[in-house]
Protein backbone atom coordinates (compact mmCIF):
# COMPACT_ATOMS: atom_id res chain seq x y z
CA UNK A 1 0.00 0.00 0.00
CA UNK A 2 1.25 3.27 -0.82
CA UNK A 3 1.16 6.16 1.94
CA UNK A 4 -0.70 9.24 1.15
CA UNK A 5 -0.50 12.19 2.58
CA UNK A 6 -4.05 13.48 3.45
CA UNK A 7 -5.66 16.67 4.54
CA UNK A 8 -9.08 16.99 6.74
CA UNK A 9 -11.45 20.13 5.44
CA UNK A 10 -13.72 19.89 8.59
CA UNK A 11 -12.57 18.25 12.30
CA UNK A 12 -15.92 16.70 13.68
CA UNK A 13 -16.09 13.29 15.17
CA UNK A 14 -15.74 11.28 11.19
CA UNK A 15 -12.04 13.21 11.20
CA UNK A 16 -11.55 12.53 14.32
CA UNK A 17 -11.42 9.19 13.85
CA UNK A 18 -10.75 9.01 10.18
CA UNK A 19 -7.37 10.24 10.53
CA UNK A 20 -5.81 8.51 13.94
CA UNK A 21 -7.03 5.56 12.23
CA UNK A 22 -5.02 6.68 8.64
CA UNK A 23 -1.80 7.72 10.74
CA UNK A 24 -1.94 4.07 12.45
CA UNK A 25 -2.15 2.82 9.19
CA UNK A 26 1.37 5.08 7.64
CA UNK A 27 -0.26 7.61 6.27
CA UNK A 28 -0.01 11.08 6.94
CA UNK A 29 -1.89 13.93 7.79
CA UNK A 30 -1.07 17.06 6.34
CA UNK A 31 -3.69 19.91 7.44
CA UNK A 32 -6.49 20.17 9.26
CA UNK A 33 -8.97 23.07 8.01
CA UNK A 34 -12.32 24.05 9.91
CA UNK A 35 -14.56 26.53 10.32
CA UNK A 36 -14.18 26.02 14.03
CA UNK A 37 -10.56 26.83 14.35
CA UNK A 38 -10.88 25.61 18.18
CA UNK A 39 -11.76 22.14 16.94
CA UNK A 40 -9.07 21.79 14.10
CA UNK A 41 -6.65 23.00 16.89
CA UNK A 42 -7.57 20.00 19.22
CA UNK A 43 -7.63 17.67 16.06
CA UNK A 44 -4.61 18.93 14.98
CA UNK A 45 -3.08 18.27 18.80
CA UNK A 46 -3.91 14.96 18.71
CA UNK A 47 -1.65 14.25 15.69
CA UNK A 48 1.58 13.50 14.74
CA UNK A 49 2.38 16.20 11.93
CA UNK A 50 -1.07 18.00 11.10
CA UNK A 51 -1.19 21.80 10.94
CA UNK A 52 -3.45 24.09 11.39
CA UNK A 53 -4.81 26.12 8.30
CA UNK A 54 -6.76 29.47 8.76
CA UNK A 55 -7.58 29.74 5.08
CA UNK A 56 -8.73 26.77 2.51
CA UNK A 57 -6.52 27.67 -0.31
CA UNK A 58 -4.36 24.66 -0.64
CA UNK A 59 -2.39 25.33 -3.49
CA UNK A 60 0.81 24.99 -1.58
CA UNK A 61 -0.39 21.95 0.44
CA UNK A 62 1.49 18.82 0.30
CA UNK A 63 -1.07 16.38 0.62
CA UNK A 64 -2.56 14.26 -2.09
CA UNK A 65 -5.91 13.57 -0.89
CA UNK A 66 -8.23 15.99 0.32
CA UNK A 67 -11.47 14.61 2.75
CA UNK A 68 -14.27 16.51 3.40
CA UNK A 69 -15.58 15.44 6.53
CA UNK A 70 -17.95 18.72 6.89
CA UNK A 71 -21.74 18.40 7.65
CA UNK A 72 -23.97 17.21 4.05
CA UNK A 73 -25.33 20.38 4.12
CA UNK A 74 -21.98 22.12 4.04
CA UNK A 75 -20.37 19.79 0.97
CA UNK A 76 -21.06 22.41 -2.15
CA UNK A 77 -20.33 25.73 -0.50
CA UNK A 78 -16.65 23.97 1.13
CA UNK A 79 -16.29 23.20 -2.30
CA UNK A 80 -16.53 26.42 -3.51
CA UNK A 81 -14.36 28.27 -0.71
CA UNK A 82 -11.54 25.82 -1.08
CA UNK A 83 -8.64 26.03 -3.54
CA UNK A 84 -7.32 22.48 -3.82
CA UNK A 85 -4.27 21.65 -6.29
CA UNK A 86 -4.97 20.40 -9.21
CA UNK A 87 -3.75 16.84 -9.33
CA UNK A 88 -5.51 15.78 -5.46
CA UNK A 89 -7.65 13.63 -4.97
CA UNK A 90 -10.86 14.92 -3.48
CA UNK A 91 -13.45 12.99 -1.38
CA UNK A 92 -16.46 13.69 0.49
CA UNK A 93 -17.76 11.09 2.89
CA UNK A 94 -21.09 11.27 2.85
CA UNK A 95 -23.42 8.56 2.86
CA UNK A 96 -26.54 11.05 1.98
CA UNK A 97 -24.99 12.66 -0.81
CA UNK A 98 -23.89 12.32 -4.73
CA UNK A 99 -20.58 12.54 -5.77
CA UNK A 100 -21.74 15.24 -7.78
CA UNK A 101 -22.08 17.38 -5.23
CA UNK A 102 -17.95 17.74 -5.65
CA UNK A 103 -18.67 18.77 -9.70
CA UNK A 104 -17.71 22.12 -9.09
CA UNK A 105 -14.25 21.10 -8.62
CA UNK A 106 -12.06 19.94 -11.84
CA UNK A 107 -10.08 17.63 -9.07
CA UNK A 108 -10.37 13.61 -9.40
CA UNK A 109 -13.13 12.98 -7.32
CA UNK A 110 -14.85 10.35 -5.32
CA UNK A 111 -16.90 9.47 -1.83
CA UNK A 112 -15.21 7.45 0.53
CA UNK A 113 -18.35 6.76 3.24
CA UNK A 114 -17.58 5.10 6.67
CA UNK A 115 -20.80 3.34 7.29
CA UNK A 116 -20.28 3.78 11.09
CA UNK A 117 -21.46 6.06 13.83
CA UNK A 118 -18.48 7.78 15.49
CA UNK A 119 -18.22 9.37 18.57
CA UNK A 120 -15.39 11.52 20.25
CA UNK A 121 -13.72 9.93 22.94
CA UNK A 122 -14.92 6.40 21.90
CA UNK A 123 -12.44 4.25 20.27
CA UNK A 124 -14.31 2.10 17.33
CA UNK A 125 -12.69 -1.56 15.52
CA UNK A 126 -12.17 0.40 12.07
CA UNK A 127 -11.47 -3.22 10.43
CA UNK A 128 -15.15 -4.29 10.80
CA UNK A 129 -16.27 -0.88 9.16
CA UNK A 130 -17.67 -0.87 5.92
CA UNK A 131 -16.36 1.49 3.56
CA UNK A 132 -18.46 2.34 0.51
CA UNK A 133 -16.39 3.87 -2.38
CA UNK A 134 -17.58 5.91 -5.30
CA UNK A 135 -15.09 7.43 -7.98
CA UNK A 136 -15.18 9.12 -11.42
CA UNK A 137 -11.46 8.29 -12.51
CA UNK A 138 -8.57 5.71 -11.93
CA UNK A 139 -7.10 8.38 -9.57
CA UNK A 140 -9.49 8.39 -7.11
CA UNK A 141 -10.52 5.07 -7.04
CA UNK A 142 -6.45 4.00 -6.49
CA UNK A 143 -6.27 6.63 -3.84
CA UNK A 144 -9.29 5.86 -1.87
CA UNK A 145 -9.20 2.09 -2.38
CA UNK A 146 -5.49 2.72 -0.44
CA UNK A 147 -6.98 4.55 2.23
CA UNK A 148 -9.95 2.32 3.06
CA UNK A 149 -8.12 -0.92 2.43
CA UNK A 150 -5.36 0.27 4.77
CA UNK A 151 -7.55 0.69 8.02
CA UNK A 152 -10.44 -2.01 6.68
CA UNK A 153 -11.33 -5.39 5.50
CA UNK A 154 -15.11 -4.71 4.37
CA UNK A 155 -14.99 -2.13 1.40
CA UNK A 156 -17.90 -1.73 -0.99
CA UNK A 157 -18.30 -0.42 -4.45
CA UNK A 158 -21.83 1.91 -3.99
CA UNK A 159 -22.50 4.22 -6.37
CA UNK A 160 -24.98 7.36 -5.29
CA UNK A 161 -28.22 5.97 -5.53
CA UNK A 162 -27.06 2.77 -3.52
CA UNK A 163 -25.35 4.76 -0.71
CA UNK A 164 -28.94 6.86 -0.35
CA UNK A 165 -30.63 3.85 0.16
CA UNK A 166 -27.78 2.61 2.48
CA UNK A 167 -28.39 5.45 4.41
CA UNK A 168 -31.91 5.75 4.81
CA UNK A 169 -31.41 2.12 5.76
CA UNK A 170 -29.30 2.86 8.48
CA UNK A 171 -31.45 5.40 9.59
CA UNK A 172 -34.34 3.05 10.37
CA UNK A 173 -32.15 1.03 11.63
CA UNK A 174 -29.74 2.84 13.89
CA UNK A 175 -30.84 6.41 14.49
CA UNK A 176 -34.93 5.56 14.49
CA UNK A 177 -34.09 2.67 16.68
CA UNK A 178 -31.79 4.67 19.17
CA UNK A 179 -34.60 7.24 19.48
CA UNK A 180 -37.09 4.41 20.23
CA UNK A 181 -35.13 4.00 23.65
CA UNK A 182 -35.15 7.50 24.52
CA UNK A 183 -38.91 7.50 24.05
CA UNK A 184 -38.66 4.00 26.05
CA UNK A 185 -36.65 5.68 28.81
CA UNK A 186 -38.80 8.70 29.18
CA UNK A 187 -42.18 6.38 29.30
CA UNK A 188 -40.51 4.79 32.32
CA UNK A 189 -38.49 7.95 33.55
CA UNK A 190 -42.12 9.70 34.25
CA UNK A 191 -43.30 6.17 36.28
CA UNK A 192 -39.52 6.63 38.59
CA UNK A 193 -38.68 3.26 36.85
CA UNK A 194 -35.28 2.54 35.67
CA UNK A 195 -34.18 2.15 32.09
CA UNK A 196 -31.56 -0.16 33.55
CA UNK A 197 -34.20 -2.61 33.68
CA UNK A 198 -35.05 -3.60 30.56
CA UNK A 199 -31.36 -3.93 29.15
CA UNK A 200 -31.48 -7.40 29.61
CA UNK A 201 -34.61 -7.49 27.04
CA UNK A 202 -32.77 -5.09 24.71
CA UNK A 203 -29.71 -7.07 24.59
CA UNK A 204 -32.01 -10.46 23.72
CA UNK A 205 -33.62 -8.73 20.91
CA UNK A 206 -30.80 -7.64 19.48
CA UNK A 207 -28.80 -11.34 19.90
CA UNK A 208 -32.29 -12.59 18.41
CA UNK A 209 -32.31 -10.35 15.39
CA UNK A 210 -28.40 -10.82 14.41
CA UNK A 211 -29.34 -14.77 14.55
CA UNK A 212 -32.77 -15.06 13.35
CA UNK A 213 -33.06 -12.15 10.79
CA UNK A 214 -35.59 -9.64 12.45
CA UNK A 215 -38.04 -10.95 10.45
CA UNK A 216 -38.26 -14.07 12.22
CA UNK A 217 -37.50 -12.44 15.88
CA UNK A 218 -40.47 -10.33 15.98
CA UNK A 219 -42.60 -10.67 18.99
CA UNK A 220 -45.18 -8.62 21.18
CA UNK A 221 -48.76 -7.82 21.24
CA UNK A 222 -48.69 -6.36 17.01
CA UNK A 223 -47.14 -9.86 16.49
CA UNK A 224 -49.75 -11.80 18.08
CA UNK A 225 -52.77 -9.46 17.19
CA UNK A 226 -53.34 -8.93 20.71
CA UNK A 227 -55.56 -5.93 20.20
CA UNK A 228 -57.06 -5.80 23.85
CA UNK A 229 -53.39 -4.90 24.65
CA UNK A 230 -53.14 -2.80 21.94
CA UNK A 231 -56.12 -0.76 23.07
CA UNK A 232 -55.02 -0.35 26.33
CA UNK A 233 -51.36 0.88 25.35
CA UNK A 234 -52.89 3.27 23.14
CA UNK A 235 -55.04 4.75 26.02
CA UNK A 236 -52.08 4.75 28.74
CA UNK A 237 -50.33 6.97 25.40
CA UNK A 238 -53.18 9.21 25.17
CA UNK A 239 -51.95 11.57 27.64
CA UNK A 240 -48.99 12.13 24.58
CA UNK A 241 -50.67 12.22 21.45
CA UNK A 242 -47.00 12.49 19.30
CA UNK A 243 -46.28 9.46 21.18
CA UNK A 244 -49.59 7.38 20.66
CA UNK A 245 -49.23 8.09 17.13
CA UNK A 246 -45.88 6.46 16.85
CA UNK A 247 -47.51 3.50 18.59
CA UNK A 248 -50.31 3.44 16.69
CA UNK A 249 -47.74 3.97 13.00
CA UNK A 250 -45.39 1.29 14.27
CA UNK A 251 -48.11 -1.24 15.59
CA UNK A 252 -50.08 -0.51 12.02
CA UNK A 253 -46.65 -1.80 10.27
CA UNK A 254 -46.63 -4.91 12.40
CA UNK A 255 -49.76 -5.72 12.10
CA UNK A 256 -49.44 -5.36 8.25
CA UNK A 257 -46.36 -7.48 7.93
CA UNK A 258 -47.90 -10.01 10.06
CA UNK A 259 -49.88 -13.20 8.21
CA UNK B 1 -35.72 -22.35 49.23
CA UNK B 2 -38.51 -24.56 49.14
CA UNK B 3 -39.16 -26.80 46.04
CA UNK B 4 -42.36 -26.31 44.42
CA UNK B 5 -44.83 -28.62 42.64
CA UNK B 6 -45.72 -26.15 39.31
CA UNK B 7 -48.44 -26.96 37.00
CA UNK B 8 -48.13 -25.03 33.91
CA UNK B 9 -51.75 -23.93 31.78
CA UNK B 10 -50.53 -23.05 28.55
CA UNK B 11 -47.04 -24.51 26.41
CA UNK B 12 -45.51 -21.84 24.57
CA UNK B 13 -42.74 -20.34 24.54
CA UNK B 14 -42.83 -19.12 28.41
CA UNK B 15 -43.40 -22.42 29.56
CA UNK B 16 -41.26 -23.63 28.01
CA UNK B 17 -38.30 -21.83 29.09
CA UNK B 18 -39.60 -21.29 32.83
CA UNK B 19 -40.53 -25.01 33.22
CA UNK B 20 -36.85 -26.42 32.46
CA UNK B 21 -35.58 -23.88 34.25
CA UNK B 22 -37.81 -24.42 37.27
CA UNK B 23 -37.08 -27.83 37.13
CA UNK B 24 -33.13 -27.20 37.30
CA UNK B 25 -33.28 -24.99 40.00
CA UNK B 26 -34.79 -27.96 41.84
CA UNK B 27 -38.96 -27.74 41.75
CA UNK B 28 -40.85 -30.21 40.08
CA UNK B 29 -43.31 -29.68 37.27
CA UNK B 30 -46.67 -32.03 37.75
CA UNK B 31 -49.40 -31.15 34.88
CA UNK B 32 -49.28 -29.59 31.45
CA UNK B 33 -52.23 -28.17 29.80
CA UNK B 34 -53.05 -26.70 26.48
CA UNK B 35 -55.46 -25.76 24.07
CA UNK B 36 -53.39 -27.16 21.94
CA UNK B 37 -52.56 -31.10 23.13
CA UNK B 38 -49.51 -31.33 21.02
CA UNK B 39 -47.83 -28.82 22.32
CA UNK B 40 -48.45 -29.70 25.85
CA UNK B 41 -46.90 -33.02 24.55
CA UNK B 42 -43.97 -32.07 23.69
CA UNK B 43 -43.29 -29.45 26.61
CA UNK B 44 -43.97 -32.78 28.50
CA UNK B 45 -41.66 -34.57 27.11
CA UNK B 46 -38.40 -32.30 27.69
CA UNK B 47 -39.25 -32.46 31.29
CA UNK B 48 -38.70 -35.19 34.11
CA UNK B 49 -42.09 -35.74 35.30
CA UNK B 50 -44.41 -33.99 34.01
CA UNK B 51 -48.00 -35.34 32.91
CA UNK B 52 -50.01 -34.20 29.93
CA UNK B 53 -53.78 -33.38 31.00
CA UNK B 54 -56.70 -33.14 28.49
CA UNK B 55 -59.01 -31.62 30.83
CA UNK B 56 -58.38 -28.03 33.35
CA UNK B 57 -59.95 -29.88 36.29
CA UNK B 58 -56.84 -29.97 38.88
CA UNK B 59 -58.65 -30.77 42.00
CA UNK B 60 -57.11 -34.05 42.50
CA UNK B 61 -53.22 -32.22 41.31
CA UNK B 62 -50.50 -32.51 43.87
CA UNK B 63 -48.90 -28.59 42.34
CA UNK B 64 -49.15 -25.98 44.75
CA UNK B 65 -48.48 -23.39 42.03
CA UNK B 66 -49.97 -23.16 38.95
CA UNK B 67 -48.71 -20.84 35.97
CA UNK B 68 -51.07 -19.05 33.41
CA UNK B 69 -48.49 -19.18 30.62
CA UNK B 70 -51.56 -18.28 27.85
CA UNK B 71 -51.45 -15.04 25.84
CA UNK B 72 -52.95 -12.22 27.63
CA UNK B 73 -56.35 -11.96 26.00
CA UNK B 74 -57.02 -15.68 27.20
CA UNK B 75 -56.21 -15.65 30.54
CA UNK B 76 -59.39 -14.39 31.87
CA UNK B 77 -61.46 -17.06 29.95
CA UNK B 78 -58.86 -19.94 31.63
CA UNK B 79 -59.88 -18.88 34.69
CA UNK B 80 -62.94 -20.05 33.95
CA UNK B 81 -62.28 -22.79 32.45
CA UNK B 82 -60.12 -24.42 35.03
CA UNK B 83 -60.63 -25.97 38.63
CA UNK B 84 -57.78 -25.71 40.92
CA UNK B 85 -57.23 -26.85 44.25
CA UNK B 86 -58.38 -24.77 46.88
CA UNK B 87 -55.13 -23.66 48.26
CA UNK B 88 -52.83 -23.45 45.78
CA UNK B 89 -51.58 -20.05 44.32
CA UNK B 90 -52.24 -19.23 40.89
CA UNK B 91 -50.15 -16.50 38.45
CA UNK B 92 -50.17 -15.22 35.56
CA UNK B 93 -46.82 -14.24 33.62
CA UNK B 94 -48.03 -11.04 31.58
CA UNK B 95 -46.69 -8.01 31.85
CA UNK B 96 -50.21 -6.19 30.04
CA UNK B 97 -52.47 -8.08 32.24
CA UNK B 98 -53.47 -6.88 35.63
CA UNK B 99 -53.63 -9.01 38.97
CA UNK B 100 -57.14 -8.60 38.43
CA UNK B 101 -57.33 -10.69 35.45
CA UNK B 102 -57.38 -13.39 37.88
CA UNK B 103 -60.37 -11.96 40.33
CA UNK B 104 -62.76 -15.31 39.46
CA UNK B 105 -60.43 -17.33 41.39
CA UNK B 106 -60.81 -17.99 45.16
CA UNK B 107 -57.16 -19.10 45.05
CA UNK B 108 -54.14 -17.29 46.64
CA UNK B 109 -53.12 -15.05 43.35
CA UNK B 110 -50.24 -13.23 41.99
CA UNK B 111 -48.30 -12.31 38.63
CA UNK B 112 -44.54 -14.03 37.71
CA UNK B 113 -43.89 -11.44 35.18
CA UNK B 114 -40.18 -12.45 33.22
CA UNK B 115 -39.39 -9.34 31.66
CA UNK B 116 -37.58 -10.89 28.77
CA UNK B 117 -38.64 -11.81 25.30
CA UNK B 118 -38.22 -16.18 24.70
CA UNK B 119 -37.80 -17.89 21.48
CA UNK B 120 -38.36 -21.83 21.41
CA UNK B 121 -35.01 -23.97 21.03
CA UNK B 122 -32.56 -20.77 22.36
CA UNK B 123 -30.86 -20.78 25.51
CA UNK B 124 -31.28 -17.68 27.71
CA UNK B 125 -29.09 -16.45 30.69
CA UNK B 126 -31.99 -16.86 33.26
CA UNK B 127 -29.91 -15.56 36.01
CA UNK B 128 -30.33 -12.29 34.68
CA UNK B 129 -33.60 -11.84 33.27
CA UNK B 130 -35.61 -9.29 35.58
CA UNK B 131 -38.54 -11.31 37.31
CA UNK B 132 -41.66 -8.43 38.31
CA UNK B 133 -43.84 -9.91 41.10
CA UNK B 134 -46.71 -9.03 42.15
CA UNK B 135 -49.29 -10.65 44.54
CA UNK B 136 -52.53 -10.50 46.92
CA UNK B 137 -51.52 -12.50 49.81
CA UNK B 138 -48.56 -13.88 52.21
CA UNK B 139 -49.03 -17.23 50.20
CA UNK B 140 -48.42 -16.18 46.82
CA UNK B 141 -45.84 -13.57 47.91
CA UNK B 142 -44.04 -16.46 49.16
CA UNK B 143 -44.45 -18.68 46.96
CA UNK B 144 -43.49 -16.56 43.59
CA UNK B 145 -40.55 -15.10 45.44
CA UNK B 146 -39.55 -18.38 46.01
CA UNK B 147 -39.77 -18.99 42.10
CA UNK B 148 -38.06 -16.18 40.81
CA UNK B 149 -35.21 -16.58 43.84
CA UNK B 150 -34.56 -19.83 42.65
CA UNK B 151 -33.51 -18.89 38.82
CA UNK B 152 -33.04 -14.97 39.08
CA UNK B 153 -30.84 -12.41 40.62
CA UNK B 154 -33.06 -9.83 39.37
CA UNK B 155 -36.11 -9.51 40.93
CA UNK B 156 -38.19 -6.44 41.73
CA UNK B 157 -41.65 -5.96 43.13
CA UNK B 158 -44.27 -4.70 40.34
CA UNK B 159 -47.92 -3.65 40.63
CA UNK B 160 -49.94 -3.67 37.11
CA UNK B 161 -49.51 -0.12 36.49
CA UNK B 162 -45.81 -0.26 36.65
CA UNK B 163 -45.89 -3.70 34.76
CA UNK B 164 -48.37 -2.06 32.25
CA UNK B 165 -45.70 1.07 31.92
CA UNK B 166 -42.92 -1.55 31.38
CA UNK B 167 -44.51 -3.64 28.80
CA UNK B 168 -45.62 -0.26 27.04
CA UNK B 169 -41.79 0.84 27.50
CA UNK B 170 -40.47 -2.68 26.19
CA UNK B 171 -42.81 -2.72 23.29
CA UNK B 172 -41.23 0.41 21.77
CA UNK B 173 -37.33 -0.81 22.86
CA UNK B 174 -37.80 -4.39 21.67
CA UNK B 175 -40.94 -5.02 19.43
CA UNK B 176 -40.66 -1.49 18.03
CA UNK B 177 -37.13 -1.49 17.22
CA UNK B 178 -36.99 -4.99 15.87
CA UNK B 179 -39.78 -3.89 13.46
CA UNK B 180 -37.99 -0.72 11.93
CA UNK B 181 -34.52 -3.65 11.53
CA UNK B 182 -37.35 -5.84 9.84
CA UNK B 183 -38.23 -2.18 7.58
CA UNK B 184 -34.37 -1.39 6.81
CA UNK B 185 -33.66 -5.34 5.53
CA UNK B 186 -36.61 -4.60 3.01
CA UNK B 187 -35.57 -1.44 1.86
CA UNK B 188 -32.25 -3.09 1.61
CA UNK B 189 -33.52 -6.14 -0.18
CA UNK B 190 -35.70 -3.74 -2.78
CA UNK B 191 -32.83 -2.81 -3.91
CA UNK B 192 -30.55 -6.03 -3.72
CA UNK B 193 -28.17 -4.67 -0.70
CA UNK B 194 -27.28 -6.74 2.08
CA UNK B 195 -28.65 -6.33 5.13
CA UNK B 196 -25.03 -7.91 6.73
CA UNK B 197 -23.82 -4.40 5.86
CA UNK B 198 -25.44 -2.68 8.58
CA UNK B 199 -24.44 -5.08 11.02
CA UNK B 200 -21.47 -3.26 12.82
CA UNK B 201 -23.60 -0.05 13.00
CA UNK B 202 -26.28 -1.50 14.40
CA UNK B 203 -23.75 -3.03 17.07
CA UNK B 204 -22.01 0.13 17.60
CA UNK B 205 -24.72 1.80 17.85
CA UNK B 206 -26.62 -0.37 21.20
CA UNK B 207 -23.20 -0.44 21.99
CA UNK B 208 -23.18 3.80 22.36
CA UNK B 209 -27.25 3.42 23.61
CA UNK B 210 -25.70 1.30 26.51
CA UNK B 211 -22.98 3.13 27.66
CA UNK B 212 -23.94 7.06 27.24
CA UNK B 213 -27.48 6.35 27.45
CA UNK B 214 -29.68 6.98 24.46
CA UNK B 215 -30.62 10.61 24.98
CA UNK B 216 -26.73 11.02 24.47
CA UNK B 217 -26.34 8.59 21.52
CA UNK B 218 -28.48 9.90 18.82
CA UNK B 219 -27.14 10.50 15.58
CA UNK B 220 -28.03 11.30 12.05
CA UNK B 221 -30.28 13.64 9.65
CA UNK B 222 -32.72 14.79 12.27
CA UNK B 223 -30.32 15.03 15.02
CA UNK B 224 -28.61 17.28 12.67
CA UNK B 225 -31.22 19.21 11.95
CA UNK B 226 -29.97 18.47 8.08
CA UNK B 227 -33.12 19.26 6.14
CA UNK B 228 -32.19 18.45 3.06
CA UNK B 229 -31.01 15.11 3.59
CA UNK B 230 -34.35 14.18 5.21
CA UNK B 231 -36.02 15.68 2.16
CA UNK B 232 -34.14 13.67 0.06
CA UNK B 233 -35.02 10.50 1.93
CA UNK B 234 -38.74 11.54 2.34
CA UNK B 235 -38.44 11.95 -1.52
CA UNK B 236 -36.53 8.35 -2.32
CA UNK B 237 -39.60 6.59 0.15
CA UNK B 238 -42.73 8.17 -1.63
CA UNK B 239 -43.40 5.10 -3.45
CA UNK B 240 -44.22 3.48 -0.44
CA UNK B 241 -46.10 6.10 1.53
CA UNK B 242 -46.22 3.63 4.34
CA UNK B 243 -42.44 3.82 4.96
CA UNK B 244 -42.74 7.89 4.31
CA UNK B 245 -45.12 7.53 6.88
CA UNK B 246 -43.03 6.13 9.20
CA UNK B 247 -40.06 8.07 8.33
CA UNK B 248 -41.88 11.39 8.98
CA UNK B 249 -43.26 10.23 12.24
CA UNK B 250 -40.00 9.42 14.21
CA UNK B 251 -38.00 12.09 12.45
CA UNK B 252 -40.11 14.35 13.64
CA UNK B 253 -40.37 13.16 16.82
CA UNK B 254 -36.23 13.22 17.08
CA UNK B 255 -36.53 17.09 15.71
CA UNK B 256 -39.03 17.36 18.22
CA UNK B 257 -36.03 16.10 20.96
CA UNK B 258 -33.47 18.07 19.56
CA UNK B 259 -32.79 21.40 21.20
Amino acid sequence: MKPHKISFVGAGKVAWHLSRHFEKAGHSVCEIYSRNPKSAAQLADSLYHAEVVSDPDFRESKADIFLLTVSDDAIESVCRACIFPPNAVVAHTSGGRPIEALSVLQNPKGVLYPLQTFSKGKEIDISQVPFCLEFDSDEAEQALYDLAASVSKSIYLADSHQRRVLHVAAVFACNFTNHLWTLSQEILQNENLDFDILKPLIAETIEKTMNLGPENAQTGPAARKDMLTIEQHSLYLSGNPALQNIYKVLTDSILKHTP
